[in-house]
């Protein structure tokens, strides 16, 4: 691949706490821009870079884990203080989730800034911070050709000036349909993206987790379901490796046409599905490229009806 | 087409009382088998059977447009006294339902007789009924080719025994996702599913309403979406209508193959779409071959992905 098609993601870096119904863990390392970096290294060989920050106390070895998997993370501050840490509990049937405790600690200060060799990323990613600093990372950049952002309903509800602002400047908004219905105050989710639409992105991205995704971009609606899996281990980070995944296949193509757009629906709700099979980071950490592809064909399968949709006579 | 491709329908028919967000609507003409009539007549012409019963007050004109349409309702019973009543309302974002009254009637006393002539229906579709009366009309008929059945809560609490027999006789088991877990006792659909089947039917689709349907058939899960509509009007029905649609087609083209029956979902779903389009079945009653083709026309493209799923390089 030629480094064109670098993908650069900003966003948090974490130790979460998670209560699952199978058990309880701690320290787990997370935040968005790991679950995204990892799923989208599986597409995006040697192109993916990470802005994010952490404290004294996180290990060497994640981010080591993550070079290893050809992440350049180059671009991760090391401050003083600790890292950024979640406490969450899921619901019996992980359908739900509480937060327990969040400690924004290191992240409290954060101030994404971007190495010069890295200005010139064409496909960005802003994951969840606040849309502010959204903006200022769009600031240092140098043109890019795909922004896409999530949000979350604290800065709907608190920062709606500075994320209209974001919405008029990015390509593509990743959020689930609770924000998609918070964002544009409508229930439908068809006429909530068209809403949504007209504030900037060309494209939305509608995730609602065990239920699939929905791509709206011009196009007519696109559907992907979440594959159905027989163990559900940890949701932790789904969403994040959903936008990652759809991010590095599109960098990887570095095609950007309706079709592109599609089939990266389907490599994100594979990634995302990769990912709960395990604890936190466990599966994309283990996952390589033969097991994407495996899972790829399972989501072929899922959807294939052959083609012949003629009534019948 | 050729007799040998004759469904079979035998439910409820009913008058429904709905109040929805949008009004209160009396004596709307509805039931299972009156919405799944209504759809399989749109796919499988002159070839959909009722049978059913209604009380002095159902009008003669909702059975004479069922005709019109091709449909045989020598079936259905006149009893004396009153027709079969629901009265339900809908929450604001119609995602939920509570019953407010249930008036059984002349269906109290429904004993499903199917006439000499439909005894040697190849296709049957069992409505909610009491697992008794489902195994009676299995009973009645000659070695059909595809039975399907709907059942509900209330017969998987109190009649586990002759549920259980039923689930050994049929074909196709057409349920909502929290019947599916209660029939098992198992959250995940994927393990549900595998238990379901191992009950006798080999084939299982689960409804979920909004989120779309999955079918388990041994050839690995297959999943449609719901169409994502700009607005839906009136929710009841649109899982009989799916029944009715998934029927038709598959009486229709007379093969049971997986590629056929994975069409079939996809004319299920189509169907529940058009249901939800207007209150009660005035949608069903007004749509013809064309406005089906259009609206799968439109499913087409919602899920078409244009074939190439390989990793990108």
């Amino acid at each position: 691949m030629t480094t064109s098609n670098h993908l650069l993601i900003v966003g948090s870096i974490a130790f979460d706490d998670l209560d699952l119904p199978t058990g309880e863990h701690r320290d787990v390392a997370g935040g968005a821009a790991t679950y995204a970096a990892l799923a989208a290294s599986l597409l995006l060989r040697d192109g993916v870079r990470v802005v994010g920050v952490v404290g004294e106390d996180f290990p060497a070895g994640v981010l080591d884990a993550m070079k290893a998997r050809g992440i350049d993370a180059g671009g991760v501050e090391r401050a003083t203080g600790k890292t950024f840490r979640w406490h969450g509990r899921y619901s019996a049937d992980l359908a739900s989730r509480t937060t327990l405790d969040t400690q924004l600690n290191v992240f409290a200060d954060f101030r994404p800034q971007i190495p010069p060799s890295q200005r010139t990323s064409p496909f960005v990613l802003l994951g969840n911070i606040h849309p502010a600093l959204q903006l200022d990372v769009l600031g240092q950049l140098q043109r890019p050709k795909l922004v896409a952002a999530d949000t979350m309903n604290f800065w709907i509800e608190r920062e709606p000036a500075s994320l209209g602002e974001l919405l008029s400047r990015i390509d593509l908004l990743v959020i689930n349909d609770e924000e998609a219905r918070q964002l544009s105050g409508i229930h439908n989710l068809v006429r909530a993206a068209e809403d949504i639409r007209r504030r900037g992105p060309r494209m939305l991205v509608v995730k609602r987790g065990e239920f699939g995704a929905l791509l709206f971009d011009g196009a007519g609606p696109f559907f992907v379901p979440a594959y159905p899996l027989e163990e559900i281990v940890d949701p932790t980070g789904a969403g994040d490796s959903f936008a990652g995944g759809l991010m590095g296949y599109l960098a990887a193509r570095g095609d950007l046409s309706p079709g592109s757009i599609r089939c990266a629906m389907f490599f994100a709700s594979a990634l995302g599905s990769l990912c709960v099979e395990a604890v936190g980071p466990a599966r994309l950490l283990a996952a390589n490229r033969s097991h994407l592809a495996a899972r790829i064909a399972s989501f072929a399968k899922l959807v294939d009806h052959g083609g012949d949709l003629a009534l019948p006579t």
